[in-house]
C-alpha cells in the first residue's frame, strides 16, 4: 500500500511535494493544506487534491466555504490518518507545528530548510544523510543553498580530499511569485558576518566538513535563482576532466556551457521552459562547464540553484527513508528521479 | 493533407508557433530555422524538429557541425517544399526575409508584430480581420500589445459603440531569456512622445477605430508581461456586468481577481506554471475583475499581457485564413484554442 | 524672529524639510526627532540639529545613549516650544502624533501625504490652496503624486478649461534607500480599482476638480521616479505653444527633451546629480517636452515625479501659510524657491 | 603655474575628473570633450568648461552649433596646449585615442581600467604603484573593482603576510544613468571562466601578488554599486582588531556598521547623499565593519564600491606623479583627499 503523505502547507515548496509524491508509485497525497482561499488553493482542489484547512478555526474554514472552495475539514481531522507530513510552512512555523502538532499526534514529519538544524532529530540530503535518517521521526531537509552545496561537494570529494572549501554565495532576493519582498536595487550582505552560517548548515549533513566549508552571502535583486562560486582547496591526484566526470556522474547535477547560449541563470530558466518542466522546475543543481577548473591542488566552480525546486526529489527520498522503504538511498534517488523526469 | 509550415527564427516567437503547428491536426512543422547552434537548437533537433541554418551560407553551417547540432541544409532546401513560412526573425528583419526569399520563392508568409503594416498585405488578428485575411499571401500578426487591445475592444465593442479608447501602456522591458536588455533602474518612455504608435497600430487591424484610439507607453525594468489601462468612452445602454460577461465570451480573454491572490504580474504568471502550461505561457489576454468599471459612459479595465505567447494562437489561426483551410474564423479559433489548451 | 519648527520623523521627508527650513531666513529648525539610533540620526546631530527621542520613553532615550548619539530629550521636551511641528513618521502614524500629541499640546502641525484629507482641516498645494490653509492649524500636504498633477493641471487650467483628465500614474515601488520592499521583477495594480483615489486626492486640493480627473496606478520595481501620462480634454483656444508656456511659467515645473539625452528617468535624476542638487533632488515636477502634444481638445504629456522631493518646498510655504507669515502665495512660493535654488 | 589637464570624454569618469581637477590648487582644466550635443555638453559648458569636440569632424561640430551649444573647437584645437589629457572614453577607444591622437601629439595621457594593462607603461594606485609611475607618459588608472582591492589589500597587507587572497566579486549592471544596459532579471557570470581576470589586474598594480590572488565574477541587476567578498589567507601575528586598525589608517578607506543602519549598497549610497557629497560619491572604499573577521590566519571582509567615483582621486595623484608634482604618494593623497573632502 502506497505511503500516506499530508503535505502541509502548500505554497512554493509545498505544492511541488504534493505533485512530487503523485508521481511516485509508493506513496500517495492524502491532503494538503492551506491557510488562504486564494488561486492556489482553488488550483490544488482542481487537481484533485483534498484541501484540509491548516489552521484548525472554524471561521477560518468559513473563509474558504464563502470562497467557494470545497474544503474537508481542517489539519486535525486528517492528522491522524498519514503516514508522514511534508510540512511547507514558512520560516518558524514549521517548528510549531512539529511541537504543536506532530508530535503530539505522534505522525512522523519532515520540516524545511526554515528551520533550525538543531530543532530535528537529523538533517537530510539523499546522497549524504539518507542512511542516517532511516526510520527516524522528525527530519530537515535542507536549504536550496545547503543541497546545491551539497551535491558539488559530493562529486568533488569523490575525486578529492576536500581541505577547505570557499563559497561565496549570491541569493535571489524573492521568488518569482512574491510581489512583496525587496530590494529593488541593492546588494545586501546577508549575514554581513563572515562566514555565514550556510558552511554549518552543510556540516550539519555532513558533520566531517566541520571547520572545513567557509561561505559568505548576499542578497540581490533577481527572483530566478541562487549563484555560488565554489573555491575548494583539496588533496588528491587529478585533473580537470576527473572533476568534471564526477560532476556529470553525481546524480541531480547538470553541466551546462555559456557557449552554447547559458550565459546567465536567464538563460537555464528558458532552458527549463523549453524542457517542458512543470513550471519550468530545474531540479538539478546547474554547474557552468567553462567554470570547472583546477589550479594547484584548489578545484574552482560556479553554479547555479533553482531555489523552488532543487528540495523537492530530496524530499521524496528523505519519505522513503524515514519510512523504511528503501534501504540503498541511490535506488531511491534513481526511483525519484525516473518518476520526476531528473537527469 | 496537413499544411506544411516552415518556421524561420526559431526563437521566443517562433519556438512557440513551431509548438503550437505540432498540436494542430491539420497543419505540421516541415523544418524550423536557427543562425546559431545554441541550446535552442540543439533542443529543436531533440524534439524531432527538421533545423535548418537560416543564412545560406556554407560557413555558417560548418558552425552547427563544429557543435555537433546536426542540421538538414539551409533554408533555401526547404523553402520551395513549404505552403507557408512562419517568420520570427527579429524586428526589421522580417521585412528583409520578405523581399530575399519569400517573395523570390513566391512562399506565402506570415511576419510579426516587429515588422511594418505597411509591408505587408494586410494586419491580422482572429476576431477582427480573419475575412479580409484569407487568402492572402503576405501578412502581419500583430504585436503583442496591439493584440491584447484587439481582444479587449472586441469585447467592449460587442456591448457598446466605442467613441475614444485612451489607453496607457506599461511594457516589460526584456524577456525572461534576455539577459542583455535594460534598464535595470528606471522608467523609460518608449516613445515620448504622445499618442504612440499603438493606436494605429491598432487601426491597421481595424479600420474603423482611425482616430479613436489615443495610446501612450512606457517601459519599465520587468519581464514578465506588459500591463496596460484602458479608459473608453462608449455609447450605449449598458452595465458593469454585460461588459464582463462580454469579456467572459470573448475567446482568448480570462479574468482574474486580486482578491484571490492575483495582486500583479507576477501572480499570473506563477497561474501559468502551476497549471502546466508549456513555458508557463499565457496565450489569453488577462484583466483583472475588480479593475472593470464603468462610470457614465465610460469602461475602465487593466489588463496584462503575456508577450511572448498571446501572438501564437493568432499565428495558428492566421494559417488557416491564409491557406484557406477554414472560412470561419470562430471555428478556427476553436479549433486552435482546443487543440491548445486555451480557454 | 524667525518661525520655530520641530521636524517629528527626520526620515525621507523629514531630513529634507530639515534642509529646507535651515535655508529660509524666517524660519528654524528647533529640533528634530528619531525614533531609532541609526546613521540618520548621527548625521542629523553632525549637522547640528538638536536631536530628540520621538517616542517619549526612557529605554528609548537609553538605546540613543548607549549608540553614542547625544540627545536633548524626547518630544515632549520640545513641543511646546515651537510654533509647527512638521510631521515626517510613516504613514498612519502622523495621524496618531496629531491626536496624541499635537492636538493635546495644542501646536500646530502638518501632516503628510500618507494621511488622510478627513483627518485635517485642509488639503496644502501653494499653487492652489494658500488662502485657504492661511492661519489654520491642522494642514496635510499632499502627496508626491498628488503636487506633481496639482502643478500641471494649473498650468493646463491657465491656457483651458479642463473637462476631463485622465492619468495613469506609473509608481515607484520604494525610495532608493529601502531595501526590503518589493517587487522584484512584477507590474502591481496600485489599487487594481480604477478609478483610484488619487483623483480624489487631487480633489482634495481643487474641489472644482470634482468628478473631473480620473486616474489609475501601477506599482514598478524601480526606485527613482514616479512617471505620470496625462490626457486631458479641455475647452478653450489654444495651441501646444500655449500649453509649454504656462508650463514653463509655472513654479516648479521644468521641461526636458529626449532628443537632449533626458531619454528616462535615470537620466533625469543624473541631471540632479550633475547639478550638484543636495541628495540630487528635484523638487520640481519635470514634463518632457516632446511628450507635450494638442489633439482635437485634448492636451497630452508626460511627466516625472522625484518622490523624495517634490513636496519639501511646499511643505515650507505651508509653514507660512498656517503662521501667517506671507499672505502671498506666489510671494511665498518666490521666497522659498529661492532659498532652495529650485526653478 | 598650475598643470593644464585636458579631459577627453565628459562621460561618468571624464565629468567626475573635471570636478575633481578644478577642486585642486595645482592644477586646471583646459578643456573638456564631448562627442554629442546633450545635456551634459550643456552642462559643461554652464559649469564654465571650455568645451571641444571629441571628434574632429566639421559635421559634428555642426551638430553641437545646431544645438545650441557653443564650442571652442576641435580636441586637435586643444591638445598641443595640455600637460596631460585624461582620457575618459569608452572602453576600447582609450586605447585608439592613445595610438590616434595622444600619441602623435606626444601628450601625456591617463587612460582607464576599461583598457588594458598590456597598453600602456605601467597601472597606477596612489597607495601600491606612485613612485613607479612618477614622471611616465602613458599610465592606466585600473578600474573601480582593482582600485577597491587595491586599497584594501594594502591595508591587510600592513598587517600580515598576504599568501592567497580569494574574492568574489558581484558587479552592478549598469552604471546609475545608463537606461539601455541589463539585465533586468538574471545573475551573470562575467568572465564564466574561474579565476576571472581580476586577480591579474591587481597583479597589474602590485607584481608581487603574482599568483595569490583569485578572484571570480557576476554581474547582477543593481545600478548602485559593486560589492567583495574577500577571504584572505595570511601570515602573521595579529588580531581582528589590528586588522580593522590597518583598515582604519588606511586613507580612503571607511568602515560602516550594518548594526547604525548600513544594511546594503543602498544605505551606503543614502549616506553619500545626506553628506551631501557632489553626485552622492563615495570615492572612499567601504568596508563593514562586521564583516571583518580572523579566522586561522584568514582574514575575511565584505566591501562595496562605489564605481563611478572610486578612481578620481586616483586620476589626480596619477596626474601629479606623472608631471612630477609631488614626490610622496601619501602627501599627493593627503591633498587630494583634503581638496575633495574624502576622508
Ligand atoms: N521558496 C524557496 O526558495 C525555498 C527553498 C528551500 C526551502 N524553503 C523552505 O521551505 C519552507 C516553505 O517555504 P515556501 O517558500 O514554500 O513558503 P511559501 O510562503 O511559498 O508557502 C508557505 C505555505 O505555508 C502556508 N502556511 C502558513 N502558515 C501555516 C501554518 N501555520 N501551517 C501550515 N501552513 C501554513 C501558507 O499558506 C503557504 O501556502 C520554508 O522553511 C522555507 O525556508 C523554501
Ligand atoms: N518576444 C516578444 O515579446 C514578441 C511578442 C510579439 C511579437 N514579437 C515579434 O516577433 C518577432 C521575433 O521576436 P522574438 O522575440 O521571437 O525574437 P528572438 O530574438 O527571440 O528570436 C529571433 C530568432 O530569429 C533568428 N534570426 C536572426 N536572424 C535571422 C534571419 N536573418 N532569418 C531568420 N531567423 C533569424 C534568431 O536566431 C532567433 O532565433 C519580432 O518581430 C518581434 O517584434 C515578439
Ligand atoms: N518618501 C516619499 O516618497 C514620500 C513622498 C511624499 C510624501 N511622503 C509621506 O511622508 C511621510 C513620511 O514618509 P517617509 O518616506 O519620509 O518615511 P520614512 O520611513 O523615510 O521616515 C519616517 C521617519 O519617521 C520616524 N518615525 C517612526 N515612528 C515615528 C513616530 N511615532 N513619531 C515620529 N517619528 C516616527 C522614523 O524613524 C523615520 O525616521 C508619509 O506620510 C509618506 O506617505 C513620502
Ligand atoms: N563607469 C564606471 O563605473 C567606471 C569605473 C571605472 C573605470 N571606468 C572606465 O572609464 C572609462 C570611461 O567610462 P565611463 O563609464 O565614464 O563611460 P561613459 O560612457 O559614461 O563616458 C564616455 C564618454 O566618452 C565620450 N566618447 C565617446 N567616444 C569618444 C572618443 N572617441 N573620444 C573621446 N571621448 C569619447 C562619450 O561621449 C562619453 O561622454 C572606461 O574605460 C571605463 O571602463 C568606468
Amino acid at each position: 500500500m502506497p505511503a500516506k503523505v499530508l503535505i502541509n502547507g502548500y505554497g512554493s515548496i509545498g505544492k511541488r511535494v504534493a505533485d512530487a509524491v503523485s508521481m511516485q508509485d509508493d506513496m500517495e497525497v492524502i491532503g494538503v493544506t492551506k491557510t488562504k482561499p486564494d488561486f492556489e488553493a482553488r488550483l490544488a482542489v482542481e487537481k484533485g487534491y483534498k484541501l484540509f484547512v491548516a489552521i484548525p478555526d472554524k471561521e477560518r474554514v468559513k473563509l474558504f466555504e464563502d470562497a467557494g472552495i470545497p474544503v474537508e475539514g481542517t489539519i486535525l481531522d486528517v492528522i491522524e490518518d498519514v503516514d508522514i507530513v511534508v510540512d511547507g510552512a514558512p520560516k518558524k512555523i514549521g517548528k510549531e507545528n512539529l511541537e504543536n502538532i506532530y508530535k503530539p499526534h505522534k505522525v512522523k514529519a519532515i520540516l524545511q530548510g526554515g528551520e533550525k538544524a538543531k530543532d530535528v532529530e537529523d538533517n537530510f540530503n539523499a546522497l549524504w544523510s539518507y542512511d542516517r535518517c532511516y526510520g527516524k521521526d522528525y527530519i530537515r531537509v535542507v536549504s536550496c543553498n545547503t543541497t546545491g552545496l551539497c551535491r558539488s561537494l559530493y562529486a568533488i570529494n569523490s575525486v578529492a580530499d576536500i581541505k577547505k572549501a570557499r563559497v561565496v554565495l549570491v541569493r535571489r532576493a524573492a521568488d518569482p511569485n512574491d510581489d512583496k519582498r525587496g530590494p529593488v536595487n541593492a546588494i545586501t550582505p546577508n549575514p554581513v558576518t563572515v562566514p555565514s552560517h550556510h558552511g554549518p548548515d552543510v556540516v550539519s549533513v555532513v558533520p566531517e566538513f566541520e571547520g572545513k566549508i567557509l561561505t559568505s552571502a548576499v542578497i540581490v535583486p533577481t527572483t530566478l535563482m541562487h549563484q555560488h562560486t565554489l573555491m575548494v582547496e583539496v588533496d588528491g591526484n587529478f585533473s580537470r576532466d576527473d572533476v568534471l566526470e564526477a560532476i556529470n556522474k553525481t546524480p541531480r547535477i547538470i553541466t551546462v556551457k555559456a557557449d552554447e547560449g547559458f550565459t546567465s541563470t536567464a538563460k537555464i530558466i528558458e532552458y527549463g521552459r523549453d524542457l517542458g518542466r512543470l513550471r519550468y522546475d530545474i531540479n538539478e543543481l546547474v554547474v557552468w562547464e567553462e567554470s570547472v577548473n583546477v589550479l594547484e591542488n584548489e578545484i574552482f566552480l560556479m553554479q547555479a540553484v533553482h531555489q523552488e525546486s532543487i528540495v523537492i526529489p530530496e524530499n521524496i527520498d528523505c519519505i522513503r527513508a524515514m519510512l523504511q522503504m528503501e534501504e540503498d538511498n541511490f535506488k531511491s534517488i534513481e526511483k525519484t528521479n525516473k518518476a520526476m523526469g531528473i537527469q
